[in-house]
């Protein structure tokens, strides 16, 4: 949470902070960033200006402290503890000098963090790291490294979120290519719930759906036990949300 | 949002407001209070104070406000325009003096509001009012009356919340009395979802969660055509849970 703008043009006591989910090496992973050597590594997050609302701040957040742009971003909860950061300590950690002793007196007690969580495909963004930062890198959400704050329960509920979110709206999707097959789209869930599914209950529940389109294709294209391809069907999805369809497991 | 404590214990820039959705008259409700003639009714809220997290400010303002207690808060969205909430405006409504002016200065310039809803049972709490509060009413979700800063869009954000959150978790038995019958649920069901559902359908899927315990007696208890009796089984329903089960319709 560096103070990327004039102080004056932000309010001190309100961050965001993003948890930016992708798959990698079938393995659900989180975008974590690094800002000085003597700093654990942390979450891309920054302070909300006066002139914005939460959501403005954190896609510009996200932009400056990742390069990343044009992600939906679901706000998920809010983080609020008194103790959760201090200005103090964290000025102690980056090395401030003596000088800004005075300019500390100033700063708010304690900072309220939004949290937001997203679910990209890797080959659609290309984090290149923001002006601040020393490192960046996509950590497995089950082996996170020491992490700055309360940055590890936020990716905690994070995870909660999207686990609870993909029972409800198949945001999978984002992450599948134009055609792909039904044990394609059955590894994604496992990764993301985080447990294995049973394939015939699977199936049926992904097919009773119906927002996906059956292609006459198959992967491989030649035996014809191949698994048939299919394709996201966005009309029919937004007709099945409007219609307060969930799309429980 | 008026200063209910002194406001050097109050995050000033911070407030939660809270609604309160109950089922009356086979209709959704709100609750809603109102402060001085001159203003518009409004949702039960206030400020953080600076050493509660914020869903213990929740639980307090509500308390203060309203004398409800004891019950599960959801916190579902933050509402962050700019724009929202001015202390200024605030303080010509509630016709503060001119000797306010100078403190009016110190006053932060905006207001970020954290929500939160609940569902409850309209026999199980007591709405005595706050000392604050001029009146207070259920009022109906399809029929508001005009109402302080953004607090339409703040209902409507929680009727979408808590319309998701049945899909997702069974939490109208919080509202069931402890025998009840399948039509029962489903009337309670179609009232919050704000729409008929499918007899067939809804038994068919309320019965697949397998949340339910079927008794031995029947509604009326005499003729073989009444429907049966019904109890919701919070053990079965704590695993489903844990299994990741959603409850969707």
């Amino acid at each position: 949470m560096p103070l990327t703008k004039g102080t004056d043009e932000l309010e001190l006591n309100l961050s965001v902070d993003c948890v930016i989910f992708t798959i990698q090496n079938a393995g659900l992973k989180v975008l974590l960033t690094k800002l000085v050597p003597v700093m654990k590594w942390m979450l891309p997050g920054g302070f909300i200006s006066k002139s914005e609302n939460a959501n403005q701040a954190a896609h510009r957040i996200l932009k400056f402290r990742t390069g990343v742009d044009n992600i939906y971003l679901n706000q998920f909860q809010i983080f609020s503890n008194p103790e959760r950061f201090s200005f103090s300590l964290h000025m102690q950690k980056v090395g401030m000098s003596e000088e800004d002793s005075g300019f500390l007196e100033q700063l708010p007690k304690r900072v309220i963090s939004i949290g937001y969580f997203a679910l990209v495909n890797l080959e659609s963004i290309h984090p290149t790291g923001g002006v601040l930062e020393e490192e960046s890198c996509w950590c497995d959400v089950d082996d996170l490294p020491e992490l700055e704050y309360d940055h590890h329960q936020i990716i905690k509920e994070a995870l909660m979120a999207l686990r609870k979110e993909v029972y409800f709206r198949p945001i999978v999707y984002m992450l599948l290519p134009e055609k792909f097959t039904l044990p394609e789209l059955q590894s994604l869930y496992e990764v993301i719930l985080g447990k294995s599914l049973d394939r015939g209950s699977f199936q049926r529940k992904m097919l009773r759906w119906d927002i996906f389109e059956r292609l006459e294709e198959r992967r491989g294209g030649v035996a014809h036990k191949r698994p048939f391809l299919y394709r996201f069907d966005n009309k029919k999805y937004q007709i099945a949300i409007e219609q307060g369809i969930s799309f429980g497991m």
